[in-house]
């Protein structure tokens, strides 16, 4: 009789709760405490399990590999780098194993530390490339612990390139990826997804074709979850390749290697590398304009596409997977071309999770990080806390020290003479300091004519955000009221609004007004009697670098500032504003006013000493207006304030 | 320079959150998780420091002592009496200590379970009287165990009386207060806060006021935190009392026991047991009236009222403690004249919060319970997950079986008889229930003329906030939707709202509208159809009493339907609609057909058979709108129902 139904489960009345035992989240089955709403399946799933779930849904993806750069400033760019390309919605990254790197250590070049801040920091999805051959089981189990304590949860499982010309048996040694597939299984059970290289035309050291795929096989019967393939440079070679390997019972998911050809010189080097041929009908096209390199990429592009639309039309690929030489333009291109590059305007949170496995349920963060959100997980690293998916109020967690700022993913990723182009190579007074801020927030050229695309608390442009809030900041700024953090307040926007919309759709979202800055004590003096007017209206932290502290919030309890309602789910509040973390952010935001801008300056020159007599004299202040569905009043106790001080 | 703090606190700038380690509620720093927001101060309070914060701040208080009913049937009128005078805001109450009435047992009128009962049921501050004459101290330690495991807090030590004519001192036994004591501060410490009785005129038995004097003093040395006198005639006598318990050290708070004179009788009786001598000019009012309660009662009012203002004049007296003799109407009379009876419209949680020391802090529950909080805290007793502060997904504790109807606290107030008249003495079929919940929506008396003041899930008349959907639901009940729990819809009124207002001022609260009703398998069939049209919008729980189950909950969240934002809080949710509870819920709200309506009518009788089908072919649905902030849909959900049906 009633058969509409969308889930269906059967309990008798005997019986209690039958039916949620076989259900709900990880996270809600752990704790009987109000749960982590799942926002995003993702953030859960293996990377096996997303792929198939893609599969199925029909919804065509892409990945991306990158390979270790080879000095600090070109990872510093690098990680930009996957940022950027990390919105277009790669399923996953790789990152390659450099054996002659020092792939395993700590230096911030190796293989595995770039794939430990892809995960941790950047928030992707990452596979760590793993060579086995020349190395110790010994060796090779410290390498996979490591990984798997930084929070990687995939292995490329590889052979590598014998070091001699001629390649000998070790025994007892790893001599084939399918021994290092055997190893991971054995020491780390099902921890890992592991992926497995195939060769559309045979590896070029197999016997042959045949004899090669066999090989194949073995490496997924000993458990590897899916393969990603040699790149290759017509799809009926892959398409060839992947009924081949169906045929002997090859039943995993096999992704094929697409590499745009970029340029000239990369093409010949990767060649040679991969003792690939290239066909005539390519050759013929790039010989002749083999110096153009906008042209070689054009076509390099418009072959990739075409290929890729042979590839996906096949109905046989659901996913591409791209060599990117770690460059952007052609491979966002191709994607871009194929619809299959999803800039998402809708985040999950508004801030990005990091895709550690504790930290993916992580739900509150301080406001304070907003701009710094790689120095927020650097400095919470050590917290077990995540794996009840929640931040809380910080007093019991410790943060890390601030001693780390030569920590590449927390310098600046601009060099110091464009820093000095942007916040002056002299200054001259305290007001010269609020031009720089002024500019930063209108966009317009400072007096030497160089924009101000980034300032020590905020390494990017404005965001769009902050643009709502442009006019008001500019006047303040102006005044000596210096702006690091803001947010307007917002009274139930759709959760798909583009500007401050996130979560699932079908929700509203919602922020109280918050405005964090700089400014002297004769302000702030002056600031204090306008804010006891407002009383319980505004909440209000205001500190200096020696710790002074002034507050009016109650009990050091935190202030949500940040929270949205959705269909089905509990209550998300992923942004506030707490006392205790004030503090340990009081250091960071202080400590940058002298590691990035005062060192700029020679020791005991003026520029260098203004910057430290703020440092050491002005107070950091946050104001959150409690009232957000009435007009900001942030703006009137400023004015009120300024008005004061006339 | 800065110098308008309200809270400061220094701290180093190497060192971290030391601010924050000497602050933040007791839950906020037991775990890193999103801490449960403290509301009210009061919940994290010992009595005595309620107390000392009352005296502080000038705020007058009042207290309540009551006895332990003879039968079940004066139990439940007791507890309801609880419910009405606890609106009034008492401090505390007290219950006494009936040595004849095996105090200690789980009887349902013992005084233990009358406090247990009065703490966990009614969320009331309890202090439970104990006596120590005649007991072992095993049995007095047992008490005292089993008290503090119910969650009672404080405990009022007395002697009690001798069982012979004359009182002769057991050797190594209990033969004064002031043993008990010392035995409660001995084996536990400081768990509990301890309460002992003062007697103005002196202890009939002591040798002199003096000695009794001496005797006050050895108790609160031995670890009393406050005194609470004997009855007296007039203020003068409290006051010298007062100043002779200053005057030799006593500097604990000292309450003086208010007696309204209710009857001739009763106050007989109790100067008889008190010893006391009524002062000639009362009995010369009292003697000419005895025979008129009414002016007994007025005259006793009067007299409380002016003595009353005497004490509080005085401005040594902080807090008046009423012994009621179990009534209301003088009591209640005198706080209302005195102006201390405050019945606070705001609340802090929309549903009364438990005052056991682990539910203090809860702060979520599922919405199904509304009407009957009494079964939701019996049925989840057991759960040690309170201390967390939140209640949270249910899919882990289980819920309390529900065979004990007999549990007083869970019955009817009313008789049969008078449930037969509202819920009517015979049935003749489905729509003549329908008609039963009609009127009692209505208000309008049934076709006998009795008004339906109360529903088997409902012990209570219409909440006022669902006034608000009164007519509406008239419609639907009439229709065999019947309703059993709704709530509207509110986008951001302010916490102060007479209605729907909760917590803090200066906040905002929310409300998805839900609707909770039985109805026909063939109206589910319809509404399941009309339901595909609202898809995510309207979220749906739909339950026959044999546990088959149908919904769209996205993975069986709960789903948060009441909240509130407050200034520098995190978002407090303090009801959801939970998918994995509401299968027990669906046990209780099914088993309520027939425990409290079919066992009205005989075996096999047609209006038990009209009641038995129902509880057999309905189903229970419940319904919530996510789009709160637009017109609450689901009565056109229930109206396109009904025209489908057409």
């Amino acid at each position: 009789m009633v058969n509409e139904t969308q889930h269906t489960c059967s309990a008798s009345s005997s019986s209690k709760s039958d039916c949620g035992s076989s259900s709900g989240s990880e996270s809600s089955k752990d704790s009987s405490r109000c749960s982590t709403p799942v926002l995003d399946a993702d953030r859960h799933e293996r990377l096996r399990e997303k792929m198939r779930r893609r599969q199925d849904s029909g919804d065509k993806w892409f990945s991306l590999e990158f390979f270790p750069p080879r000095t600090a400033n070109a990872a510093v760019n690098l990680i930009s780098r996957f940022d950027r390309m990390g919105a277009g919605g790669p399923l996953f990254i790789d990152v390659t194993w450099h054996p002659a790197g020092d792939p395993g250590s700590d230096k911030e070049t190796s293989s595995m530390i770039i794939a430990n801040t892809a995960v941790n920091y950047c928030g992707l999805e990452t596979i760590l490339h793993m060579t086995c051959c020349n190395q110790t089981k010994d060796d090779i189990t410290g390498h996979l612990q490591k990984a798997k304590r930084l929070g990687l949860k995939n292995i490329m499982a590889l052979r590598g390139d014998p070091v001699g010309e001629e390649w000998e048996e070790e025994v007892e040694g790893f001599n084939y990826a399918v021994d290092l597939v055997k190893h991971i299984r054995s020491e780390f059970d099902d921890y890992f997804d592991i992926c497995v290289a195939g060769y559309p035309k045979g590896h070029p050291e197999a016997e042959n074709y045949e004899a090669d795929l066999r090989h194949l096989k073995e490496k997924v019967f000993a458990g590897a979850d899916f393969i990603i393939t040699q790149l290759f440079f017509r799809s009926e070679t892959f398409l060839k390749f992947m009924k081949d390997c169906q045929a002997i019972g090859i039943t995993c998911p096999i992704i094929p290697g697409i590499f745009p050809i970029q340029g000239y010189h990369s093409l010949r080097q990767l060649v040679k590398l991969s003792k690939l041929e290239v066909p005539q009908e390519i050759k013929d096209v790039i010989e002749p304009i083999k110096d153009n390199d906008a042209a070689i990429r054009n076509y390099g592009v418009e072959l990739a596409v075409s290929m890729c639309r042979e590839l996906l039309d096949s109905g046989m690929v659901h996913g591409l997977h791209f060599y990117t030489l770690n460059r952007e333009v052609a491979t966002t291109e191709v994607l871009k071309r194929l619809g299959i590059w999803k800039e998402d305007p809708r985040r999950p949170l508004p801030w990005a999770v990091s895709a550690h496995p504790k930290r993916r349920v992580e739900d509150v963060r301080p406001i304070f990080w907003a701009s710094r959100p790689k120095s927020y997980i650097y400095r919470t690293q050590e917290w077990d806390d995540f794996p009840n998916g929640r931040w809380g109020n910080s007093s019991s967690p410790a943060f890390g020290e601030l001693k780390d700022y030569y920590l590449f993913y927390l310098k600046s990723k601009s060099p110091r003479e464009e820093l000095l182009k942007m916040w002056g190579e002299e200054l001259t007074s305290e007001e010269s300091v609020f031009e720089v801020f002024t500019c930063y927030i209108t966009g317009e050229p400072n007096k030497n004519g160089h924009k101000v695309t980034c300032m020590p608390w905020n390494d990017d442009p404005l965001a769009t955000e902050t643009n709502l809030l442009k006019e008001q900041l500019e006047k303040v700024n102006r005044r000596g009221i210096l702006t690091i953090n803001s947010q307007p307040n917002i009274n139930g926007k759709p959760s798909t609004d583009p500007i401050v919309g996130w979560g699932p759709s079908g929700g509203y979202v919602f922020q109280k007004a918050y405005l964090e800055f700089f400014t002297s004590s004769e302000i702030v003096t002056a600031l204090l009697k306008v804010l006891k007017k407002y009383e319980l209206r505004v909440n209000y932290h205001i500190v200096n670098v020696k710790g002074q502290n002034i507050t009016n919030a109650p009990d050091l309890q935190p202030n949500a500032v940040t929270w949205g309602i959705f269909p089905g789910r509990e209550i998300i509040q992923p942004t506030v504003v707490d006392p205790v973390s004030f503090l340990s952010w009081k250091d960071e935001a202080f400590a940058l006013w002298i590691e990035q801008w005062a060192k700029l300056y020679e020791e005991e020159s003026p520029s260098r000493m203004i910057i430290q007599y703020i440092h050491d004299n002005y107070y950091l202040v946050n104001l959150v207006d409690n009232d957000f569905p009435l007009e900001n009043c942030l703006w009137q106790v400023v004015d009120d304030t300024f008005e004061l001080l006339n």
